[in-house]
Parts: structure tokens; sequence; C-alpha cells
């Protein structure tokens, strides 16, 4: 993958389509250069569909982290620290709990540099009080449609008015 | 929304495309009531952009679990309970990690009674020692494209070769 | 249950007293109303017993969280938070303990709001540092009168004089 | 209070009346005698409204333990042990959790050989792994109807059709 | 046991000598009076030999509590911390110790009051941050001659010169 | 302190007397030997008053650790085990509390080798499951005689009849 | 670094010793060759010194986890558990301790591959029950000579006999 | 073990030489003595190998204490704590990892004071909000050179370019 493939990657994710006019209006790269990018991404597997999923080792994103978070307790805290995290580059999701920490946050990250960044981020938020990290070994699952989870009756049974 | 907004939307997840021939194909219902019905989802938010991105909020999975579960430690182990984790239904994503915890699990449901399947399916599977779920009070962010989480210049030094 | 059904349930509670006369007095509502909801509520389970007790699962308040508080550790500040902590809606108990939490706390909510609700008056009592709750998935037992916990002759063996 | 009083108070508690006609037959104590002991009971405070709640303290029930309950893992776990924990004598609630606890046991007893027969008797159900409790030092709120947590009209919105 | 014999024993402890000459000069109650209730001590089991052991139990101090003790951490803390605990009235043992726990400290009590007070007097210590007591429910063992914990031969191999 | 002077102090211990005939019978050391060795005793404050209390620092016994022990849970589990921990050697005090640990053992000893035969001796008995022992820093109290824990007047006003 | 540096500074490590003759028997690369290459690790920093200390870093070792083992209890659990641990590859430092945790683990380590291995080789030692690994951020010290964590003075005062 | 061989054995660490002549020079024990002695320290296993490599027990620094570090959360903080920790007399390893612990501090210490003294060291440390220490029982395997760890065909596989 070179910054041409990654810009186009981009666009991708931050408009949520994959039409050639668009991403060649966000970046500037021709869209027949657009079209032929995708078509080896997609051979190489770091695009997975038609609905152009990522597939996150092959984008080059292969260390995941768990953290738990906590925070100075105080009114509307959770607002306020949680949009914190979620502003830091590389978290992918945030949680605020009801058990005994205050946030779980996952973050996907390419390189240890980029760890070293995600804490230094983590200590310059005022409110943090301590954060503890948990390495990810094996990503056993991590479905990008979470409709993928269930049979499909168990979804009417559930869903349907 | 009904049981045929239900099937659509699963054969989407399902075969990664949004082809109105190919949903037809999966579900039987015609492609114009296809076409017709994927509109609506898309002016009711259910659908968030081109790529078919689902809300879960609107879906009505609105219950999310992060569970911490231990195994019995053995040779081999994180391999076997990680995939009997992954098939559980309702089940999102399953993390082997390397501290206290074996393995971290975020479940999206829509209601109560999903919840104590979830906890009896647990139970169901001879390697766990114990669970530990929190209830989610907020997601503050839950971003289904992980390139999001960047800035496009970060995603360029980290990950161009 | 409508809006009168709930008031008279109330006013039960508030005066420790089922009689018609002070209810109406209570609520307004004329005391023949009261007399035919009151059968009716009984025939739906929702009043137990000749002593009215409560079913809390038809009454409407189906989630029960138990909670530790730690707060800030000062002289008596167990009582002050204490009190603060019993005067949250919703919080049915409240224990100071001799353990390593300050204090246990049993509320019961009707839904996911109240839960929010909750959360955010801990967190608007300055005094607590920190809060853990955990979601009760099924009450196995919550008997109103503790005389029913035991035989009656071991009470006479513990309790007579 | 003497043996006569535990057995009114008991034949109260068990037919969830306070009929003195009920309570001759279930005790076969005269009903005038009855009718002049719960006066007493009234005036002492045992016995605190119309709807014949009890005072713990004043009953002599005085010690309350809040115990954290680990069973072994495995199908239906939580039915057939939650069932012989709400079976123990001095039990009054009985709650199972999504945390990491299994069990949340609420207990009164009247005195320190109660205390070991409580332990006794959790060490003799073959499932229980582990307890720990904890002594309550201060009962800050034990409301024994929970619509009296809230305020009414807090009530009517909530759970009002 | 009446104030004299409180009195007496107190008197023994204070000065580390059973004369009854002392024990006159010390509380005034005539030695002759001494003598005989130290006979009836000793009967009864209070006292327990002739170095004037007593029993926990018999003297009526039968609640005893572990406490676990976090304090403000800071150059010196343990000294002041450490006496400040020395000088609450029950305190027994105070333990400052390298693990996770600050200070571990044993206090014997006669009644809940005392429970309460004790809870309140640590309280009232400004450096300390948090408390963890654990009721002790049998005490299997407390000899108060350590050298009764060792076959003879074991202390002259580790303690003679 | 050589062989001879263990063996009086032991004496001493074993039959709470410091009788010089007793301790001649107990050990077959003339009495003026013993009574000649008790004097420098003293005068090196290995003894520390009339009643014999041991100076456990002079003794040698100079190590303190404080043990947490968890058993294997199961019926009448708590008397067989706190026996078999009372009868290791070193083993001064235990307690079977109602906390999150079975057993809290403190135990004395008077160098590296014996806290090896400590920890093997708990390794040899089969009902335990874990033990975590702190090292204590500094004993700021150890009060032989419970009673100096106490101001006489409250003595006086918790025990006396 | 290629293989003959690597074979090179092993046969340093293995044999204590950095003569070039020696160098030669233990793997056959001619002594002169074993000089030039000696010479450019010492420029390029892998090398540290005259006594051959090694840079971590520089030799591509730039993993370090921290591990907490808990092992079955039995008799003489710690020596063979011990050296089970001790024989797994990477593993550099082993402590068996008198705190929570049986064993503290360091292991030093040069990709993701090796940290997967590590777990699986402990995951494959009968008797570990559970393991927890810390990832280490930032090796502040790691002090090859512990006489250079002192000041002269301090040990003489506290080593010379 | 006397003054000189500590001096001697200081200037080896300090300047990573065994050259007599540099360490003539560090020190003023003239280079004959010097040779004499390092002779001596060889044979009495003091110096391990022709690197110089120390035994630790049998030069005196028998204690080795695991110490758990929590600092107070800021900007940079991992930086400055650290650095204050590495300076620390005894400390010889510092690891900021990213578990529940901000520290893991390795440290040797010859005998009790210098335990306390390093207790008081980190209490002097401003940030320090906590620290938990566990005592070695045995050192199972402490490598000074970390390719020792491994068979030479893993270094090589994961080592050479």
């Amino acid at each position: 993958m070179d910054e041409k493939d990654i810009r186009i990657l981009t666009a991708i994710a931050r408009d949520g389509t994959a039409s050639p006019d668009e991403i060649e209006n966000a970046t500037g790269i021709p869209k027949s250069t657009v079209h032929y990018r995708l078509n080896q991404l997609r051979e190489a597997g770091v695009i997975e569909n038609d609905l152009y999923d990522i597939n996150l080792e092959k984008v080059g994103l292969s260390i995941t982290l768990i953290s738990e978070i906590w925070a100075e307790f105080g009114e509307g805290y959770h607002d306020t620290v949680g949009e914190k995290l979620a502003a830091v580059e590389g978290v992918n999701q945030v949680y605020f709990t009801m058990g005994d920490t205050d946030f779980v946050v996952i973050a996907h990250l390419a390189n240890r540099e980029m760890v070293e960044t995600l804490v230094e981020d983590y200590e310059s938020i005022d409110e943090i009080e301590r954060t503890s990290s948990k390495f990810v070994i094996t990503t056993v699952k991590d479905e990008q449609n979470p409709l993928n989870d269930f049979d499909v009756e168990t979804l009417v049974t559930a869903l349907a008015d």
C-alpha cells in the first residue's frame, strides 16, 4: 500500500461511499486510477466485499488495545471525558459502563510508537485518574455488521414489530 | 421495521452486497420491494450511508454488554474456547488478551430475554469458569470503519510503504 | 395500570394504611373508586395480600441494581453521604458496611432512562468518589417480611425473652 | 416479646393478613389475646403501621449481613444454587447478578450463633465455591414499600400506560 | 464481673505485676479483697494461670476485628499514622506492612457500640483514606506467649548463640 | 541467650508459671541457676515485667508475617483447616473471618530459613488453595494484655454487670 | 546483524568469555573474523563495554513482558513449576514470591510471534492455573551489574565484614 | 569481603572493564593487590566468569523485592517518576507498563535496614500515590545475559536480517 491507496481508503471511510467520482473530488486522484487501485486492494484482501469493509490486519492496523479508564467522578463527567476519549487518534470504540470501570475503550494501532502516543494522549486528559490497558493477542472475532451475529429467525422474533 | 426489512438487512450483512438482484435471490423478496424498502430504511436512519452501515439503536439492538471471560487453562484452550464464544448469538467481538482476563467479549442485544439467553449460552460452554459482564450505559463512540479514527496524514505516515 | 391506580398505591405506601377513607383524603379519588380499583389490582397480582404488599415486576419496577459506593473518607461522612443516597429516587435500601465498600445500595427502577438518571444523581453527590453497579438478572428471593425467612421455632428460640 | 408475640407476628407474616380470627386459627391463641398483644406490639414500635410492617431492630433481628457468593459455573447453576440459598434460614433477599459476583444475598439475624449457623449453611451447599460477607454497621434506609422511594409524579410518568 | 474486678485486672495489666500490695496502691481496693477477688476470677477462668493471662471471651471482649488501613502516602507517614492508630481504644496490634495494605490492625471489643466508636475513631484520623474491616467468626488460636508456638528444640536451634 | 535460657523461658511459657521449683522440674536446670538466669534475662530486657512477658525482638523472633489463607470450601472445613494452621510451628494467631479471606494468620519467626519452612508447611496442608503473605516492616504496637488497650473507665462501662 | 554476529554473541553469553580462541572453538568462525565482527558490534552499540554487556534494544529483543503466574498449590510445587518456567525460551528472570502471586516472570522477546509462542509455552505447563502479563511500554532502567545501583560508600557500609 | 574487595568490584561495575590499570586509577589500590583480590573473589564464587558477572547471594545482596508503584496520573509523569525511581539506591530495574500498575520495580538489598530505607525513599517521591512490595522467597532464575534465554537457532531465526 502506498499513499494513494491510503487516501482512497480514507475517502471511502469519510464519505460512506465508494463512488469513484466522489473519491476523485475528495482526493484529487483521477477516477480511473481510483478504479484500478480499488481492484488491486480488493484482490489483496484489504477491501473485503462490495461494501468496502476493511481488513484490519491487511491494512496494517495490527495492534489492538482494550483500555479501562477511570476518571474523576463529578457531575456530567461521563459526557466530557467520553468525548475527549473519542477524539484520541486510534480510538475506535468508547463505552461508558455501569460496572467498576468508567470507560472501556478499544483502539487499533499500527506500531509501538502509536502505542506510546496513545498512552501520552490519555495522560494529557486532565480528568483521567488511571488507565489499564490489555494487549490483544488474538482477535477471534470482530464482525463489522452486528446482524451477522444472529440467526435471521432470532432477529425476526426479536426485532419485528 | 417488519420481517421483510429484517430479512433484507440480514441479506446485505450476509453477502456483503446491497445489489437488489442478490437480495431477491437470497430472500425471495421482489427486487422492486427491496428497492423501496431500502429507501425507507435509509430515510429512517436505520441504514446510514451508501455502504449500508447499520444504526444499532435504530435497528433495535440497543443493549450492549462487555463481558470478561475466564476459562480453564490448558494447551490450546484459547482457540477452542474462542470459537465457542464467537458462535454465541449476539456476540460481536471476541478478543483473547494478555492481561488478567482470558477473553473480552462484546455483544449487542435487543432485550432482557436475550441477556438471559446469552448468560445461559456462556454457562453451557464447559471450559468457562467465570464470567463478569458490564452493562453499557452510553456508547460514546462505535466507529464502523477504523480509518475514521485517524487523521489521514497520520495514516499515511504509519501505513504507507 | 393508569394514573389513578398509581396514586392509590402510593397513598397506601405513604400512609401505611389501606383505609379507603384515608386514601380518598390523600388522593381526592372517591372511595368507591378506590375500593373498585384495589380489587382489580389484587386480581391482577399487583397487590399480593391483605397487607397490600407490592409485586415489583407487576407494578413495572422490573430493573434492580445493586451499587457499591465509595465516598471521601472523613469524620461523620457515613451519616451525611448515607442520607444523600437515601434521598435519591429509586433507592430502596442503603447499608453502611464494615468491608471494603462504604455503602451497598439497592434500587428498583422502571426503565433505562431511570438508570441514567440514577447514575447522574450519584454523580451529583460531591463526596462520592466511585460507584460500581451490578445489574440483577434474576431476583431469586425478595421477601417483604423477614419473619418469613425463618422457621417459627427458630424465631421463638432466638427472640423470646 | 415472648413466645406468644412471636407466634402472632409469624402468623401475620405467613398468611399476609392480620385478621384475629385467622391468627387464632393459625396459632391457637385466643383472638382476644391476639388483639391485646397486637396493640402492645404496636405501642412498642415492633409493628409500625396498619399494614403491620415489622421494625427489624425492635423485633430483635439487629444483625444484617450482605454476602457475595460464587458458585461452580455450569449449565443452569444459577437456578439450583439460587433456590438453595433462598432456603437458608435468615436469608431475606437473593439476587443473581451480571457482574463479577454470582449472587448477592442479604440476611437478617439475631445474634452471633446465627451468624455461625448461616456460614455453616453456606458451607453445606455443594456448588458454592467461595463466600465473602460484609457486616452492616448502619442500615441507613430499608424501605418496605418501594413506591415510597419515588415522588408520586415520577411514578405516574414512568409507570402509567 | 463488677467494677472492682475490672479495676483489679486493669491494674495488673498496667503495672505488669499481680502483687496485692501494688494493686491496693493503684486501685485503693484493700489487698484482702484483691486476694479474694483474684481467686474468684481464677476459678471463673477469667485469669488463666500464675502469670495472670486474660481469657478474652470470659472478660467480655468477645468481638475481634481485623482492619486493613490505607493512609495518604507521604514522607514519614507510617510513623505518624501508626501512632494515631495505636492510640485508638480497643486497638491491640498495629502492623505496618510491605504489601498492598499500609497497616493491618487487630482490635478486641465488647459490643456493637464499640464497633461504631472504633469506625468513627478511624474516620477522625485525617491521613486515613480508606479502611476495610473483617469480622472474626472464630478465633482458632491466639497464643499469648509466642514461645509456645514452637517445639523447644526448634527454638534452641534457631535462637541459641 | 544460650540453650539454658531458652529452655527456662519455654518452661515458663508452657506451664504459665515462673516458680523456680516448677522450672527445675520441667528442665532439670537447678533452681539456683534458674533464679540467676531469670535476673539476667530481665536485665537484658528479654523478660519485661513480673508477669514474665517476652520481648519478641530481643528473644530473636524478629520477623513477623501476616498471611491470608484460602482453603477448599466445604462442610466444616474451617475447623479442620484452622486446627492444621494452628499446629504449624511459628503460627501465633489464627482467625477465621467473614470477609473475602478464609483465615488470617500471624506468625513470628527468627530467620529466612524459617520463612521457607513456614511456606512449605502451608503447602503441605491439602485443603489450602492459596496463600498470600505480607512482610511486616514495623510492629507499631503488639500489646500482650488487651486490657491495656482501653481507658479503665471505658472498660468499667462496657464490661461491668 | 547477521547469523555470524548472533552465533558470536551467543558464544560469549554461553561461555562467559570473549576470548576469540574460545569463540572460534565454539562457533567454527575464524578468530580474525570474530575479532572484526566484535569491533563492528561494539561500534554499533550492540556490545556496550569491555565486559561485553548486551544492548537489548539494539540486539533486537525489544519486547519485554512481566507475567504473574499462579500454579496449583501443593507440596514442593514452587520448585517443579519454577524450573519449568525457567526453561521456557525467552524467560530471563523467575521469582517465587510471598505475596498474592506465585511467580513473577520477566521475558525479553523479539516479535509478536514469540509472544504467542510464550503464551502457548505457559499453557502447556500442567500445573499453571492462570497467567496475567503486562506489556512494558518503557524500560526506564535495567542495570546489568547491581553494584551500580548503589553509592560505593553504601556498599562498603552494608557489605564489608 | 572487606572494603578493598567492594571498591574493586564497584570500579569494575562503574567502568565496564576489569583492567587492573583502570581499577588502580579508579580506586588507588595497587594493581598487584587488585590482581590478587580478583583471583580470590573468583575462587569464592563472588565473580562468576571472565566477564566478571556478580553472584548476588555471595556479594551479600540477598534480599530481592518486587514493587508495584502507582503515581499521580498526568502529562509526562511516567518520565519524571521513572527517573526518580531509577535513582533510588538499590533499585535495579524500572519498567513502565501498560497494565493496571504504573511501574514495576526490582531492587536487591543487603538487610532489613535497607528495606526500611527503600520504603522511605519511595515515600519521599511526591508523585507516588501507593506502593505494594512482594518479598522474593526464591530467585529461581536471574540470567545476566538474555541471549542465554534462547536456543541459538531461535535467535538466528528471530534476529538475523
